[in-house]
Formats: C-alpha cells, sequence, structure tokens
C-alpha cells in the first residue's frame, strides 16, 4: 500500500531522498498523446528549490529522464517510466542525529514503523522531494485535460494569515491562467503579495517559518465527472491531494463557511444562460454528490508551517530514551507554499484524468 | 468505480432511496469477531429519522437483515452481506417532479451523467440513505477496533455558527465516550447545544435549514498506523468521508489554522512521560507524515445546511429548458448534522480498520 | 481479498450453503442497458439442480431478487445488487459431521484457515452454490456484449474421456450457438453425448462421480481487447475462471499441444480474407500478446469429478486426530460439468466486459 | 490497466525493447528483509541471453541498477525500484519492416489496439525482455519466502513432446532443488534433456523452433494460503503467469487428465502421519477450495514455440494491405523454454508472496 494511486490513470512513486532518485511509472493516459517536453521543465522548475530568496537556498535541477512510454514524441500506451536523479545529496552528517526526532517531520513514526531500517536521511521516502515526480505524472495528466479544454489553475489564497482575492468561481479568466504559473509568489493580488514576502522573509531571519493556503480551480470541466458515493470527485481529489506532505486540510466550495450558511444560502440556483446550465452562486465548488457540474471546480488545502526550522526546539532522542533540545542546520524553505502550488495543480490534474478516464 | 472502497477492509455498498432495499457488502475483518448485534441497533439508531423534532419526522426503522457472513454470532470470516428494506417509500409522485432539478441536489448531475436512466425517486443512489448501510459497516469495523483497545468519538462542534467545545486531543475521556451517544444532540457544552436546537427549530419553522461542523477523535490507536504518500491516513481518512454526501470540507489537527501559525507553534515538541513518547500539543492531530504517532486522531468535517428546503427557488426544468420556482414539499431534515455524527464515527472506524488490516 | 472481482466491471459476492441468502453486486455495465429478465432465468435454470438424471435429485429453483440498480427494466447506472434466497436447506445434520473432512472438499482448509470459525454446513462459502450468484453476474455482462455483436458460446468436450467435436475456431455457427443452452447434455455430437450420459449413470450406480472438459468460445470479438502484461484476456480470464469451483487448469487455442509443436506450425499466418484480416488457423486461441486479434477466442477448461461421493474413503477426523472412514449421504452430482457450462460462459462474459470496458 | 500488479505485494513494470531500460517498482514485502544481491544476479543470469546454444546468441548482461527502497542492503519498508538498461539495441531496421506482422506475434494486436503509436522496435512492450523485470521482482519476493520456509523449484517437463520425469508432487527432495538452477536445459532425467538438446539445435538448423512445457513445485507452503473464489491460488497464480509472454495453459495438479478420472481416483485421501495432516496423493495440486492445504504445490504451464523463426511464412503489410512473405532476420531463441524456467519460478513466488501477505 502507498505507493500505487489510481484506477484508470494509474501513478507508481518511488524514491528516497538521499537515495539514487526518485521517479514514477505512470499509465492509463491515452495512446499517441503528445507530449510537450518543454511545458514539463517550465512545471518542475516551479517546484525547483533554489530559485529565490523565498524558497531554500539548495539548488537542484530536477532533471528528468524518460525511461519508456513515449515514442517519437508520443505516449505509446505502455508505461510511462522516468527518473529524477538525485545529485545535491549530502548524506554524511545523518548518521549521528538520526536518534533525535525533528518536530513535525515523520522521523518519528517512521522510525517506529519500519523498526529502524527506513532510510532516515532527509526524511527518505517522507521527503517533499517526493512530490517532484508527482508534479510531473499530474503534468503529463494536465496536458491530456487541456486537449479536452480542461484548464487547472492555482494560487496562494493564505500565507501566514495574509490573504489574496479568490480565483474566480464562475469562470475561466484566461489572463490569470497565463499569468500566475511565472510569478514567484503566485497570487493575483501583488501587494498581499508583496506582504507574504514580506512575512516570509522575516520569518527566515528568525530560523522560522510560516504556513497557508492554496486555492485551486478547474475550468472547462464537462458535467457528469466523478461517481457517487465512494469515488466522488472530492473523495479522489482529496485522497491523492493529502498525500502531499504538509497538506493538513481540504475544502471544496465554500467549505467550512458553509456551516454558518442556511440552506437558502448555500443552495446555487441553477438558471439557463442561453441554453447551458449554470448555477448563480458556486457554494458547492462545482461537485453536486460527488459528481461535476459543470461550474468550475474549486478547492482550498492548507498547508502547514515547514516542520524544519533553525530555532531551538524541545524533543526525544530515542536512543537514549531522553528529552533533548535540537537545532535543525541546513538549507530550509521558510515557506514550503509557494513550491507547494503547482504540486496542487498536478495533483488535482491527475484527480481528473483518473475519473475522466473512468467515463 | 464508486461502489467498491477499501484495500484490505472492503466495502461494496447499493442501493436506492426507492428501490427494494439498500445494503452493503463487507469483507476482510478478522474471523470469530464477536458480533455485537445490540451496539449495531443502537447506532442504526442514532441515524434513523424520526426520532426528535430536530430531524425528519419520517419514520423508518432501519432494520437490518443480515444475510451471510455470520455463523454463531461470530464472523466466517466470508463476506458479511446485510440489508435494510425500504419500507417507507411514497414514490408516487416522483414522475411529475422529476424534471425540476433541486439546488443543491445531484439531480441534476445524476440527470447528465446517466442520461436520464438513473432511478431519480428521492435522489435515488445519491440519497442520504445510502449512509445507512456505510454506517453499520462501518459500525462492525468500529466492534473489531475495540477489540484493539481504540474508541472513536464525535460530537457535533458547530451548526449554524454556534460553537461546542472540542474533544480533548490530548487524552480520551471515558465519561464523554459513554454519554455522548445518548444525546439527542450530541454535544459536549449542553448550553451551546440548547442554542443549536433552538436554530434548528427556527429554521425548520421558516422552511429553511442550517449546516454545522462535526469533529471526531480516535484515542488509543498504535504508533505507525498509515501508509507514506498515497495512502497516509489523511488520504484514507478523508477519501470514505467525502463519500458521505454533503461533506464538503476535512481538516486534521489545527487544520486550516495552520495558515496562520509559525513553525515553532504548529510543530508539537516530543517528549517522554514515564517512558511513552507524546507530544505536548497535537496540533497535527495525531499524524505524521500520514502515519499516526500514538496521540490521538483528530479531524473536522464540515456538513453543508440541507438542500432540501421547504422555501422557493430558482432552478431550471430540463424537458422545458426553462427557468422555473420550486418549493419541495415533503417531511425534511431541517439539519442533518446530528445524524451525521455516527456516520463520520463509522467512516473513520472503517478508514482506521482498513489501514491497520494492513500492519 | 477474495469477495470483489474486477476493475472496471466489478463483482462483489456473497453467501454461503446454508445462510440465508447468496448474491452479488455488481457495477460498470453502461447505464440504460435493457436488462432480459428471461434470458437470466433461462440461464439460472440451466445451472439449477434437480432437472435431469444427469444431476443432483436436489430441487432449488435459484429464484433471483433484484435489490437495486435497475429502474423501469433497464440499468440505473448504480449497483446492482440482487439475492438468491437458500430454500432447501436442511441443516440438521452437518453438527454430528463437521470434523470429518471430505476429501476433495475445502472442508480441511477452511477449518484451518478460518480457525473453526466458518460455516460448515454444505461447504459454505465453498459451496457450488456460490456460482449462481456468478451466473447471474456474467449472464448480465453477456447481455451487454450482446450489445457489440459479441456471442459466448460452451459445450462439454470431454467427459470421463468421452471427447465431444471441436467449437468452430474459425467462425461462428448461429445453429449451434442456439441451440446448445437447451440440451441436457450440451454436446455437438449427440451420439457422444449419449456415451456420456451413460457413463454418469453408471458413476452415480457405483457411488462415484465424473469430471470433464469444457470449452468455450467468444465470437465476434473486436481486435484489441485486453491489456499487456498483467491485465491479458489470458490473465484476466483465468483469474475468474479458477475462481469456479473444481476447475483445475485451463489452455487457450492448441493449449497443452503446443509443446509438441513446431514455430512454423503453431504460427497462425495472417492473411487478407476481402479486406478483412484473419488468420488461417487459430492455435493462439484468438489472442496475441494477450490481446484479441478479431478471431475467435477459444478456451478449455478442466472440471475435476465432483468430490462428494457415496463410495467409502479415507479421511481424518480433526478433533480426534485419527484417521476414519467417510461415506458422503445425500444427493450429489454424479458429474458437475453440464452443470458448469453456463457457468464458464458467464465468467468468460464477465471477463470480456471488463476489458472492454476499459478500451 | 496492465500495469500493475498485486493486492499486497506489488509489482509496477514498465520498459519496451528498444527503449532506455526496462524496470519495475516493488512494495509491500516486510521491512528489514536482507536483500541476497548475489541470489539475484545467478536468477538473472538464468535468464539471460547469449550463454548456451539453445538460446540466442545476443549478449545482455541484464545488469539491474536499484534506485530506492534498499538502505545498508535491506528493504527499507519504501517502494523498490529498479532499472536494466538496453544496451544492446539496434533500432536501425525496424522502421523499413514496421508494416509487416510477424505471425504469434503482437504486431498486429498492438499495431490497432494503439493505432500505430507503439513502439514497434523488437516487439516494444511486448518483448520477452519484460520477463527481466518480472524475474528480479519475483526472485525478491522468493527470498521472502525463503525466510519462511518456501522453496520452488521449476523445470522443464517436455519440449517438443520429450518428456523429463515429475517434480516430486508429495514432498521436496533438496538436491533437486540446489542442482537444477545451474543446469544448461534443468531437467531431472539428462537423457531426456540430451534428447530436447538435439531436438533444440535440429530446430535452430532448420530455422524453426520449439516449444515445452515449465513444471513448478512450491514446498513448505502453510495450509490456508489463498481466498476462497475470486482470490484463489489457483486465480492469482495463474494470472500473472499468463502475463509471461508465449505462456498458453497452466494446470494445477493432475490437470486435464482430471477429465478421465473417477472422484474415487481424483479424491486425496488425508491422514495423519506422525500427527502432521497430509494427502496419500496429490492430485489437487496442494489447493483445496482455492486454498493450500500443506502439501506441495504443484502446476505445468505451457509455451508456445518462439513465434520469431527464419523460415519463411505468410503474413499481412497492413500499409500496403496486401499479403505477403516474411523471413524474420536476427538472432532468436529456437526455444525460450529454458530461459522461462526461472520466469515461472519468478511468478509463482510473487503470487505465493502476494497471498500470504494477505494472511
Amino acid at each position: 500500500m502507498g505507493a500505487v494511486w489510481g484506477k484508470n490513470f494509474t501513478i507508481t512513486i518511488f524514491g528516497e531522498s538521499h537515495g539514487q532518485a526518485v521517479g514514477a511509472v505512470i499509465n492509463g493516459l491515452p495512446t499517441g498523446l503528445d507530449l510537450d517536453v518543454e511545458g514539463l521543465k517550465h512545471e518542475m522548475a516551479r517546484r525547483a528549490p533554489g530559485q529565490s530568496p523565498v524558497s531554500t537556498p539548495r539548488e537542484e535541477k530536477d532533471d528528468f529522464e524518460i525511461l519508456s512510454g513515449v515514442f517519437k514524441g508520443r505516449l505509446t500506451g505502455s508505461p510511462l517510466a522516468f527518473i529524477i536523479s538525485n545529485c545535491d545529496r549530502r548524506s554524511g552528517d545523518y548518521e549521528k542525529i538520526k536518534d533525535v526526532m525533528r518536530p513535525g517531520h515523520a522521523d518519528y513514526t517512521a522510525a517506529i514503523k519500519y523498526g529502524g531500517y527506513n532510510d532516515f536521511r532527509g526524511g527518505g521516502h517522507f521527503s517533499g522531494r517526493i512530490t517532484a515526480p508527482l508534479l510531473f505524472a499530474g503534468t503529463v495528466a494536465r496536458q491530456f485535460l487541456k486537449t479536452k479544454g480542461i484548464q487547472i489553475a492555482a494560487h496562494i489564497k493564505n500565507i501566514g494569515g495574509i490573504e489574496d482575492k479568490h480565483l474566480d468561481p464562475m469562470s475561466m479568466d484566461i489572463a490569470v491562467l497565463s499569468e500566475i504559473s511565472h510569478k514567484e509568489l503566485p497570487v493575483l493580488d501583488d501587494k498581499q503579495g508583496e506582504k507574504m514576502r514580506d512575512l516570509i522573509l522575516q520569518a527566515a531571519t528568525e530560523g522560522d517559518s510560516v504556513g497557508g493556503i492554496v486555492e485551486c480551480a478547474a475550468y472547462g470541466l464537462p458535467v457528469g465527472v466523478g461517481e457517487p458515493f465512494f469515488d466522488s470527485v472530492e473523495s479522489t481529489l482529496s485522497h491523492i491531494v493529502f498525500s502531499i506532505p504538509a497538506v493538513k486540510g481540504i475544502a471544496f466550495g465554500a467549505g467550512f463557511e458553509l456551516a454558518a450558511l442556511k440552506g437558502s444560502q448555500a443552495n446555487d440556483p441553477f438558471s439557463y444562460d442561453n441554453g447551458a446550465v449554470r448555477t448563480k452562486s458556486n457554494n458547492c465548488g462545482g461537485i453536486l454528490g460527488g459528481i461535476t457540474n459543470g461550474m468550475p471546480l474549486v478547492f482550498e488545502a492548507v498547508i502547514k508551517p515547514t516542520p524544519s526550522i533553525a530555532m531551538r526546539q524541545r524533543t526525544i532522542n530515542i536512543r537514549t530514551g531522553q528529552d533533548v533540545d535540537i537545532e535543525i542546520q541546513g538549507r530550509h524553505d521558510p515557506c514550503i507554499v509557494p513550491r507547494a502550488v503547482p504540486v496542487i495543480e498536478a495533483a488535482c490534474a491527475a484527480a481528473l484524468a483518473d475519473l475522466i478516464l473512468a467515463l
């Protein structure tokens, strides 16, 4: 369990932070799909570290190598396997700190679950680095969705309490979609983005970190995507989004605000608009009964603050059985949210591809 | 897709609101497990309608019949199938209203997805009635978890903006667990419960409805439940919780509040407590790297207001292609949240059973 | 594991020989499919006992009841659940013989696997009775295949060494297809059928039983059904055919005779025939690389002799730990092969439906 | 579909004959398992071409590279990914022969299924080369089984009609197990092996090929492995064995000979043997009701003659739409059976591991 995801579009993921390579095998996308390698590189670069003061100064180029499943630039119908080699590995020091559990990380849960046999260096299989293959896999799915007229966009909705505007829940704004993926901080309101930037840099200075919220939307979906009950859009999407380390919540449409609404406010009235069926609001996030209703699919996911911080923290040494202090050295992201944005988009694309291929 | 859930503990669900019966087939729980039939009846009664002014006056006894998989009161190891007959069916009037799409319901998405062949009476397979077999299935899982010392409890955290206290995220309170399942409104603070009750009755009077939030916790979990990446506790739990109609968001531990926290605040420090490893706070909701850390598992789920309301709403008639008014007749729940509480507990139990059986 | 089969067309099976009912939940066939209830009854009658001297005199009508998934005679798109009640249950005597393991049955393996908690009456979940729901499920799949122009036929190829002719591996013979399902012994050569009948009746007289071989073909398949490697036609078909109790071998096309052939004999030459691609022989059974090639799909399955025989056998009593004699009382089939024929057809239909729905 | 196999022990396979690499990702084996790399190399060498006159003179070393999942020589609990690079690729000539369908190969079915987008060079994903990763994956499973006292052995039972002796169906012969994997032609009776060798070399001289039968046994299995109905041992094993290109039939125990036996002959009598339960014959191949009974598991699989032969054959050109002659150039195996032996063993190990991990 844990390595394979999907029923129609499948992803098998592998890799550890300091192993030979991370990668994945994907299967199920239509044969003949034209693979946009430059598009893949662009998305991988958005997640790659070392590109801006708001992320880690570690540099990893995240160059990928495709091993199978592509012939003359197109998908063959056979499994597509790819790897991203781990170049910037500095494993030397891990042996001496391996018994001290970093708070907020999987060090402790993994040590117990795997009886100490797990590769603990840099978080091993629990490293955020494993999102690189997820990003690649989801981006290929996204290229498939694009051939169906479906576009996905995400932005930073909140960092440390500073709020961006909402994505338009009623219709697609092409300008936003084309710009957002090129920004250092992908926000709609650049003034708020400036404030977020300041907050991140301040946290970095303090040896601390900040969390945030990513909002994501999919435009151009047909009516009828998603299955009743166990494979609802919400079920399928949340399953893969919660695979991304640091995501701790997800909400569709008006989300947790629905608790305070009346039915008469929450229900989205249907209406004909030049023959097309639309709703006059989108509190349901484009999903009714687990199935898309033709309106934009909208959801938010909360990302916890990067657990790796330089500040002194209390924790335990599982070898000595004692409480100890820890000060985590190294080159960490003061805020992982900007790098999570393309990963959330990719996860969304993967989920939608899986459901659309079921139709 | 959609009918089968689970990798180790599987649930295959079936039924439509006005069909012959709803039910499920479950498989994978340990052979020899003593089935507590009275416990099952108690849980089914918590969800059954017609029991209090805060829910629908429809009366359904939700009596279940076990068809296989139980012999001499114990699980045989073969699939356990059960049905709940649909007794209170009044299908007569559906034919004439079938083209008018109820806002907030799956009428429209189902009509399009299934080309009009779906059983539209009372929402068909999209009816909240399908949660009755989920409740039964999850309750059997819960009886299995109990043999492992794991207890699950949920309460109403919020209705219409009125807040209850939090469940204790640090340790189990036996008194709470034993009392809560017998309350008309399962809350911790009965004064707040009174206010919720008033709000629900007022909404009922207005022909409107209200939503809310359910908080759920699992106590007594060992360290190491859950798989990395795709089968994290959050992924597995959210997948099944979002199967429950009306759930639109889920958040673990501090949830969406993590966006405003610093890493130094969000990280839960580890500490030895008489030899046992504990954390000093529980912002992660008992899950690190997708795996339980031995602290209580805590999550919240938001339930949208019942979409069936008596007030006039705007919508469409898909046969005539015109915008029309709708006033939904019948006996509806002004607030579905109280009846959702045991269903959320059951979904949580099912998810944990599936993951624990993987160990 | 064990209760759920299929990726696109799923079957969840349940029931025990002497429980309340056997049945299944099926899902994934196209919405709107017209259910031919009379056709279902005809197939169920072919498998039902008590109809001829060559099978058991037990009478079970195998009436089915559909609980969900059908509305106005058509598939709704939601799971179709059905049950077949167990009417002719005589459980009284099982308690005293439960410790004596019937040779050739699952009594011993089940007793050990389930620690004695399994329902041992009449073989419990291991009874041939569980093929009744498989037959129903596969027959619905077969009705779906028929809408695609695909026909399935099986006959008795061999009983006790007496051989019938082969089904035509090159093209469909409508006359054969329409007649065969109405015969007491579904053979092509009725003279050989007479000999088989005599052999079966003689075995019955001796308190013994005989086995045989069923040959099955599917006509009208398009090119391209089946997936490379793990979900080849052979893999998918054999998986479900071996679910049928008593099947111990399966072979496609020339099968085990391929061992003695040269490549130049075994390879089926391709040729154009009025623009259509055909092969000049069909040693591959219509499958190349795990994928249909447009020729008839042909396979054989061997059925072991009914293990329930009246003759005295040596076995063990697992309570006393001693070797004992056993003489199995009751009304047993001297040859289960005739009743297995429609079940093999149904399993074939289920496998093909699963693969065709993946296209 | 097609790329992922297994419920508890999963294999995701990828690669094409002339792509960058073939490989697989495996998951689910116990953490901490000591990986015997030399043992892996030995098994890979048994399948590798270029080692003897009875196989192809192509030389591929089949060196593997492990990318993840192993740390300090042991399984980490995370997915184990490995690749085998394709070194001896001569792709140049494929373009001009791509439209001429080789009889007995997947050329035609793949061309139609994938609309011409498949990598046709050397059979692409349908090449026997993909059995290299299956062999690796299954061998790791076999190392796990060995820690449980389970041993697997296979031999050539038949080539071109020349028969070897049977493996002992009643008990394990250590000497056989240790010798057989080192033979050029793994047979029990070396005289028969000589005759097989002559036959293969003669077929090679004639530009033809021969098929055969592999018999495989697993010793040391506990009672209770396998699930009723859909995940029987026979179902699970046949599913993966039919994934191996060229396998066209499988039979357990007495297999197709059961058709001619009486129940009194076929049933294996149980008996106590120094307190242990055994059967006095093993016609059921160690499986009753789909579940192991503690006796050796025995099955045979038939391998069709290598379809690549030098002799002139009739076939079609799908570009010109004409019947043509084909003479396949190149370095082909006159008999693939010897190289299939370790692959069958590996597939058997994978199936048993998957089922044992379900217990």
